[in-house]
């Protein structure tokens, strides 16, 4: 793991643009036929040319063996050690959608669902309820009062929303409610640990109240939280690594973990790799590290769909001029994880990672970018904590260590 | 290292198999004539198909530079911290000849000695004595009796036996009796830190009765103790990696080992690559996970026989397939540690792994088994400790870490 008390001593200004590129679920394993993974069966000019002129490596997300959540696997990349600051889901979703989140809140994630008469799930999602019906929903959800407690809620997309409560000594560890299944009840909001029972009663009694608020609803006329979290009190950004930093990213999730690391998070319209490059232009002189996330190759991925997911990283790979044209003087590639289309899910496989550097990098051969090459790149294995290190040194910003 | 507490979160159940082959002392040097190591020079074409569908790497026993016996290097591949957790070789020999040792018990390896009329050492092994002859001596020694302390003694083989203490206070702290040297006495059992004199003066008392039991015999008329040490309390391998465990070894050591990290540890008849195959085989059912040991190859490596190590290599390839029928869904093969036979001794040098895991490895594009070739696999180099949770993985054993 990075260490951050050092990052913190040595870092130093420079007039430098670092852009971190994560492609989400980038990492694949080889399809049968032909031995190649999505990205090496991905038609990849512009990549490629960047592998050439850099260099390559693998990066290992938690450790060897550990599948990680989004999460987890961007507070790695963002030099912070995932395990030592475990960050909950609820607060991502939360700050995400514009919510702050303090140490000491609690946020959860929310979706609507659908209840028989006698309170059991029918639909986990209301019927994937459209936008525009469930925003009102939630402003319904918003009239309830807690005594002594600030509460806020927030629509996020369809059946999903966000709650945070804030107020003296609530305790973030509460059982989910959503069990998880169809044919039951949603659960009660359980204290995991002692200490958390008064927030249980609290959560209880705001279900109680936003249940009544729905009472009569055909499709989401009930509701489910998890996710229960806090904010993890991260070291700022950038005071750690002195860096301005902007996130642009499409997803909620992506743009609350960036939040939670104090960067910026600009808003943007649009969301095709095109348009988050071009946002990138507009903003390129505020910032000097920039988080571009891309969420595509992911989600074509737990699709299982490997010929989507290849035209995804296709289709990233065309945009990508125009993130070069900026000039940056780092700009690394990888993903948070791997979603390898055969597996339907992230899994542990470690990531394909590029830095490209014309200044200071040292070249390793490599001229395609892909799994097998990047296992022989000259960066080698590495966790993902120590790539931003890597970038900051690549970029002129951090000082010598030592006399 | 591992995280323990992550791993004991993660894992969850499922219906696959997973074998750690462990081949003692695997990794060599090369062979200046030919540049080929032991395990290159081998025929191995079953290790070589194993390794081009699957996927290789080093694994580093301890860290660079560092030489582990047996007990710290298995301790590694089992998962566990080899320095926070120090494991004994008294311990360790006498759980394996089957005497219990618990937390707080104090176990020592014994060896009987020839000693001149003046007490001084004239052979540290009593002309490795054969086993019929001491084990009646060892019987002698079962009979002295300590005040308030039960004691255990065992016969091992030829002029070994093992010795376990049991009772309050006791302080595993005690150096050595064995000298290393003949022409001097057997040393005293002194105390290595404040808070062992007493242990050391029990085990004084102990050896002048047993030196007394031993008075009169022409081989055998003296007695040495090493590696003190007590049960390292390892957190067991069932809570802790959720897999019902098997030992398959024919040494007392390994057996020991497995014991301490909690794998049940099963009797057989034999002691070729064979043999612990086709035991592997009957008890198929019992385990999800199975540790085989193969000892012969580091036997040879310390004898400083390359040939006959190349030998003891393809002795084990030729008995594989009975292995690879079984039909593990992950299969693990890796040494202890390097024991070259150039060197005649244990060493430092990473050790080749490869794993096998048709439906989740990401091939690497090697074709054989060997060091040169695990240098350039696509797992890197790699701490054993990280061996298991990566087979966990491949096994479909682990949670996902954080959302």
């Amino acid at each position: 793991m990075a260490n951050l008390e050092l990052i913190r001593e040595l870092h130093k200004s420079a007039a430098t643009k670092i852009v971190l590129l994560v492609i989400d679920g980038l990492g694949g394993l080889p399809r049968t036929v032909d031995g190649q993974t999505e990205l090496e069966a991905a038609a990849t000019p512009n990549l490629d040319r960047l592998a050439e002129e850099g260099t390559l490596g693998l990066s290992v997300p938690i450790s060897p063996g550990i599948t990680p959540g989004s999460g987890p696997a961007h507070l790695a990349l963002f030099g912070y050690d995932p395990i030592a600051r475990p960050v909950g889901r609820g607060a991502l979703e939360a700050i995400g959608v514009g919510l702050e989140v303090r140490p000491g809140d609690v946020a959860a994630r929310g979706n609507f669902c659908t209840l028989d008469a006698q309170g059991r799930i029918t639909d986990r999602r209301a019927g994937r309820i459209p936008s525009d019906e469930a925003a009102p929903l939630v402003e319904r959800l918003a009239e309830v009062r807690l005594e002594g407690i600030e509460v806020a809620v927030r629509h996020v997309r369809e059946h999903r929303f966000a709650l945070v409560l804030r107020g003296p000594g609530l305790d973030p560890a509460i059982d989910d409610t959503d069990p998880q299944a169809t044919g039951v009840r949603p659960g009660p909001a359980r204290a995991a640990r002692p200490g958390a029972e008064r927030t249980a009663e609290l959560v209880e009694a705001w279900v109680r109240q936003a249940q009544e608020k729905l009472r009569g609803e055909p499709r989401a006329n009930g509701l489910t939280l998890r996710g229960f979290s806090t904010d993890p009190d991260l070291p700022p950004f950038s005071e750690t690594f002195g860096l301005r930093a902007g996130c642009i990213a499409v997803y909620p999730m992506y743009r609350g973990v960036a939040a939670l690391a104090g960067m910026r998070v600009v808003d943007f319209d649009g969301e095709t790799p095109d348009d988050e490059f071009r946002h990138a232009a507009r903003v390129w002189g505020d910032f000097d590290f920039f988080f571009i996330h891309m969420k595509r190759p992911d989600s074509r991925g737990e699709d299982g769909d490997f010929d989507a997911k290849v035209r995804a990283i296709e289709e990233i790979d065309a945009a990508l001029p125009a993130l070069t044209d900026l000039r940056p003087d780092v700009l690394a590639i990888t993903g948070d994880h791997s979603t390898p289309s055969q597996l339907r899910s992230h899994s542990w496989h470690p990531v394909p990672l590029l830095i490209w550097a014309p200044a200071t990098v040292r070249r390793d051969g490599q001229r395609t970018f892909g799994e097998t090459s990047c296992a022989s790149g000259g960066l080698g294995v590495l966790p993902a904590t120590e790539v931003l290190p890597l970038l900051m040194a690549h970029a002129g910003r951090l000082e010598k260590y030592g006399a």
